[in-house]
């Protein structure tokens, strides 16, 4: 049987068609251990169900809530406005404007209700996942020490590259 | 005894630091004999008065909403996300980025949940009590007959500048 | 025979390659049961007969004016010039500047001569047609009614997808 | 009495607040000894006027029309659309966008109608006026004489400019 | 043999990659009979010639220059810079900022030197080319009529379109 | 003797003139009474004092980062770079851009090296504090009370504003 | 007698009114003991006194170009188009675009002639004075060594400033 | 053997996806017979390995670093705050920003820390190799002879394309 842990990271967006976007805030989770879960919600379409989920949130043990969304993205901002939770925005490129609406949306919010914004698309939804870790590892030493290693990676694949560029132009 | 008409139009803003702009809404609603309500309602510090607002909007007899909000400008679109009544946006300059923000988080609104964006500051809120006024008057002969004459005054307003300038041109 | 009854919503266009784009607006209102025209009409080529609509919208039975343009979107603001009705702007992505161009020319109209500007593109051409509805809507009860239908699907297809991702997620 | 010669240039704007920009393309052309008129028009309020203001500016013995606008600025277009006239476009900075607007409504003209956009503000202003003395200088020689005359006045004003520079390093 | 008659209109680009969007002001001139050359030169890459290019221009009988340039487009603002003949610069859409770099370095051009600018890319290469029509017409009365014509079939085409998707939407 | 408890959020900025928006943060730390260090650093004045803090921040006890900066804001990424714990960006109008370059800088960090960005200047710094706090609080329930009661603050403030709005509207 | 060394460094402004943003550049360079000419020229006024300027820098004894303009920035890109010294760019803010406009006239230059372009304005002024003297600190070891020193205050400056803070935070 | 020459200039990416681009600076350099080095380092992956990079760069004998990134892009920068030699920074496009975020995080640096920005993708890259030639020519007038037969060549080219369009008109 799956998911027996309840999960600790909400991971929402706005449609499904901004799924392979925001897998890549799960996977990083899901690479660490931490349990998520992924839903459709939407501040202008389900706006009540919403609400709810942004109230509820920290009583179902969520402690971090992840909004993915495009355009007038009201999603990250509403959640927060219903919870305490840190709520990380991630903007999505939906529009001609290739997110510069809604990373506006998300990251102008007024002073008292604050959305941590990432960069826009792809990288934001990784990054999204990462800085949930972070949030989660200072309570969590596993997960503190899953994020020394993947900085770690991260560095050995910078000098790896490095050297295989040096070794190929002294070809 | 003031208002006895029940209001027509709520003209509703995020903070009562704006009602020098949202005022003009309700100036041209007034001199056109419309009833309307002022309301402080925030979608970020208190979102579940405005999803309510928006909710029973219609049951109270409102016909147009109009909403103001400056950054990351939620307002008009999480009314727009409760009531299936017309809301207009009016993006107000309320940070660095001059209404760029919240006319982009007004008008970006996916598809299904329009807010009817007019331009920023009181250029706007003005424009938006007119458009309310338009609205109204497909119901409303004697509105009908003064956004007529509104017209004809912003007509004569323009010619006799015009006279005025080739006058003082000849001197 | 078809078109018995007057069109209530005229959909103008500055050229029938805007056709794929302005037909959204014209498939909400079908669906609705509402009748509207669609007419091909220029700001910059045919002005006079532009002008002309604008003037005798009103007296031909027409209620709302939906108007999509790109580039120097003049033609929504022509039509509020020269008409009372509510006009509904809809910019075009037509210029390589992605209707950045088109929403300033449709948006910073005037105090006086307030154009409702929607969404760029096809979002805005669906959504003109909705707020065309929910203007409608303020005198004819049907329309009420398939305006909350239409919500209460909106909000049913955002929970349905939210099942989906739900039960793959289990899986 | 005054004015006894016939405009050759119109120069239009849509609002008396604009004249003192506006002035500056008169200056440059009275320097030059070219007769011509100011106009206070609008597009969106008095657009029937403007409209005839285009069509008939050629038989009036017209040659170059200078328009200044800001915000949704549709008023050189509109010009532009009703007569086959060069007209000079000048983006104002009436709004929060300093001009982004008023230029781009009066840059991205559609094939088939230019406007001939300068920059921005009383910079443009000028350079309409100058720019219109180009095109009355192609059959005037005296006015091209004067052209050569301003272009040799620019330079030495550089010139002088630097020397005072250098003397004042030196000290 | 060809061309016979001298060039009235010198249409420069900055590079031949140019060719196809500048030869949208090379066919309308053809259309209207309008002898006109059609030069490589680059403010950048050979600056002496095309500085040489713009003081030689008003002799040999050029009358109007038209510059399309992208990037740091500086080809107009050096032609304008040499001559005191009207120069139409066209913004080209060569970088990665889809014109927005060429126009603002065509059109912030300084007091007492204006570049009349026109639409980014093949709509602006093609009003360059009526633009300089409409200032050879001042004095030609058979370009002035073929100006009239086009402006007609414009229109026509318009009101052509207009009918055909009234047709098509009434069957 | 004052700050006896070691600091668990460090506030750093690359100026003291920075120091009326940063303390924006620190004030909200402070009502929580969460203790916290005010550092000025520079990513490119004192690179490898900044590089040295980022990589000693955690076993020091810090739990949070909160950095603000203007321009090509490097500062809150150099942090994130050489440390695992959750940093806050808060982009600051330090140049002609407003804030545009210092936001860019911020957000679009790359994939494995997030920023929580907050929105510019003053709003921001207040809500990155009031985020480190959202972020301690999931192991801290009096910080969760402390949010709370904010929380509730923040919705009284409207409310009451409200009803002063209601009431001075019906007098 | 003063200025008895040659310039090594030509610095020029399109205006006088440049000077006190482009002084910034000289100063450092007089700290560093490094001669260097100012210049107001124009490429758009004096483009022959420009064009040989350039021509005859490098002849002249003058080692690196630094070059302020505003607006339709064309000043540096001149300059490098009639050099092959190093060409620095300034963008100054001249008009209402704050330098948008100015940097990127003076950034994207064509391939095979650099700009190498600096921050907008004083910023900016002071940092291409630094950037010449890196440049000619390749071939002098005292310019090096003014380098570095400068590089140290400006790292006291920050550390001083820190302990400053820390101190005050104390109290 | 190769690469018997210590390089004299030293070209970083941050990722090796980024050598299309960057390899156009290589090209130029190598063209000259100027030798190069090109590693891949990072800001924010290999922090301590760049900032070694730039602290060691000049003792190693390189005197000119060329630094291409992309988003929030901080290699420049960093470079340039660990050295005193010219950092050339080439904004790559690396996300939907279109190099709009990498060019500001490259240009806006602060008073005290040039970076010599060119402009983005591989005509920035090209022109980054050029300008290090400039700096390096200086001092070698072998390179010095180089560039002035590079800008013949440019011009050349210029001229035969303008011949070949000449030539193809004229047929």
């Amino acid at each position: 049987m799956k998911r027996v842990k309840r999960p600790l990271v909400g991971i929402v967006m706005g449609s499904d068609s901004d799924l392979p976007v925001m897998e890549e805030a799960a996977k990083v989770l899901k690479d660490a251990g931490v349990p998520c879960e992924m839903r459709v919600l939407s501040a202008h379409r389900a706006p009540a169900e919403t609400a709810r989920y942004g109230e509820t949130a920290a009583s179902k043990g969520l402690k971090v809530l992840i909004a993915g969304a495009g355009g007038a993205a009201h999603l990250a901002g509403l959640l927060a406005a219903h919870s305490t939770l840190p709520v990380v925005g991630v903007p999505l490129d939906a529009t001609r404007f290739k997110g510069v609406d809604s990373f506006l949306s998300t990251l102008q919010m007024p002073p008292g209700v604050p959305v941590a914004t990432v960069s826009v698309g792809k990288w934001g939804a990784r990054n999204a996942g990462i800085l949930a870790l972070q949030i989660l590892a200072l309570g969590d030493r596993r997960i503190a020490s899953f994020l020394k290693q993947l900085k770690g990676r991260l560095r050995e694949s910078v000098l790896e590259k490095d050297r295989q560029l040096q070794e190929s132009s002294e070809r």
